[in-house]
């Protein structure tokens, strides 16, 4: 049977995340619904390269889809993107060897998270408005701590039993633009909220709750990091999913394709 | 009575225009409940630099408010930013002079247009997809026919009886960005839906209906702009309000904050 690899971007505001579930709505549902639309009752199976919670967004998620139809992948594609919520769009779709694994195969990911620093009118489902200052120098010497590998099991939990907490971290990188810093992390893999509790932990720095000196305490375990230092899913966004062969791009993806 | 110079920011998609209606929600009307709900029951005016379409959007609409309050303009912005809707933000509030009048003294406006030309996942309230390839080219030629001074009636009514549908318009410019085309637009007054009509007209040409030669017969009122050709509010952005001795800006806001 034919394997596509699909890139997909998609507003994740209200979904229940990218997993299935039969009682709510969720990126990969609404990707099975497209799929039956323009395919119909034809077999298919649908493998994302990693699940996002409810509210988190992505810009290049990547997902293998099984299909045995001759439609080719252009056509597909564009059948596809008109069967879909305008909040999910697929970026492009290609057939794929049949040993290609969306999840397996990757060998990194990157993520930006969008914080805002002053009130922004389109932002609401998209950013996390951190209204007092921030002190980004001390969120960037936090930020470089993070980077190498470690194990960050005080960050997070893995998503299944014998996955190791220690993550190689190539990236963890702070941008000050115009109304916002953004956040620019890449590694080897990422354990459940891992992102989100590592954007809340430098936010907590950059408001004086914290020292960069806590911080490498967690990688230490010497205190688990207080639950509530979870930045909101509505600033985090999957960037990139990387193979094997693909270059590492070096500037995040600043702004939205809107 | 002091007045203010307020610069606002808004994602129109859910309001019915700028302008107060009593039985609609509108950007005026939010911002009247704000300051009502900031300085209690004082007396205050409130007056916008121009009136803007369901649906359209803003990165800098400028309104005046007389107010009798000695709440400082900082903090008085902080509390107006707490009181509206996550939809609109004030980006600035400063005392203005008591002759100084948002409409009035408008030496010039610019608006920017963003069309999609792929898919967006987080476009839909925010841009207009155009599915069909565009020829940029021929848009470029007839967008610099609608550069300079030029009796634009085919392309909208005056909004006030005595208005002159003679506009001076500084700049029509398309920028090609990864997946969009953003259309800059700066002039000194212009007419109701007159952008709309000539983002709908450029498109048109675009798309092979329309020859740049029949954009300048519509600039001599040898037809009128068919009705369809009006694009769509979503794409829309009031960019700036310009006053006398601002400097005017050359490279237009591609960007939101998001």
């Amino acid at each position: 049977m034919p394997r596509y690899k699909l890139t997909i971007e998609y507003d994740g505001s209200r979904y229940h995340g990218w997993q299935y579930q039969r009682e709510s709505p969720t990126i990969m549902g609404a990707l099975m619904d497209a799929v039956r639309q323009v395919y119909g009752p034809l077999r298919f199976e649908l493998y994302g390269a990693g699940r996002t919670d409810a509210g988190v967004h992505a810009m290049g998620q990547v997902a293998h889809l099984d299909l045995d139809s001759q439609l080719p992948p252009r056509t597909a594609m564009q059948h596809l993107n008109q069967a879909l919520p305008r909040s999910i769009a697929v970026l492009s779709m290609e057939m794929a060897p049949r040993s290609f694994h969306a999840r397996h195969d990757a060998v990194a990911r990157s993520y930006v998270y969008h914080i805002a620093r002053r009130k922004t009118a389109f932002g609401k489902n998209h950013v996390w408005w951190v209204k007092p200052a921030l002190n980004l120098q001390g969120m960037a010497d936090a930020a470089s701590l993070l980077e190498g590998r470690h194990d960050f099991r005080s960050f997070g939990r893995t998503e299944r039993e014998g996955m190791s907490t220690v993550v190689e971290l190539q990236r963890v990188r702070l941008y000050e633009l115009d109304a916002s810093v953004v956040v620019h992390v890449l590694g080897s893999h990422f354990l459940w909220r891992m992102v989100r509790r590592m954007v809340g932990t430098l936010v907590e720095v950059g408001l004086g709750g914290l020292s960069p000196k806590q911080v490498e305490g967690f990688l230490h375990h010497e205190s688990d990091i207080p639950t509530q230092l979870v930045a909101p899913p509505s600033g985090l966004y999957l960037e990139h999913v990387y193979y094997p062969g693909e270059p590492i791009t070096d500037e995040p993806a600043f702004t939205l394709n809107i």
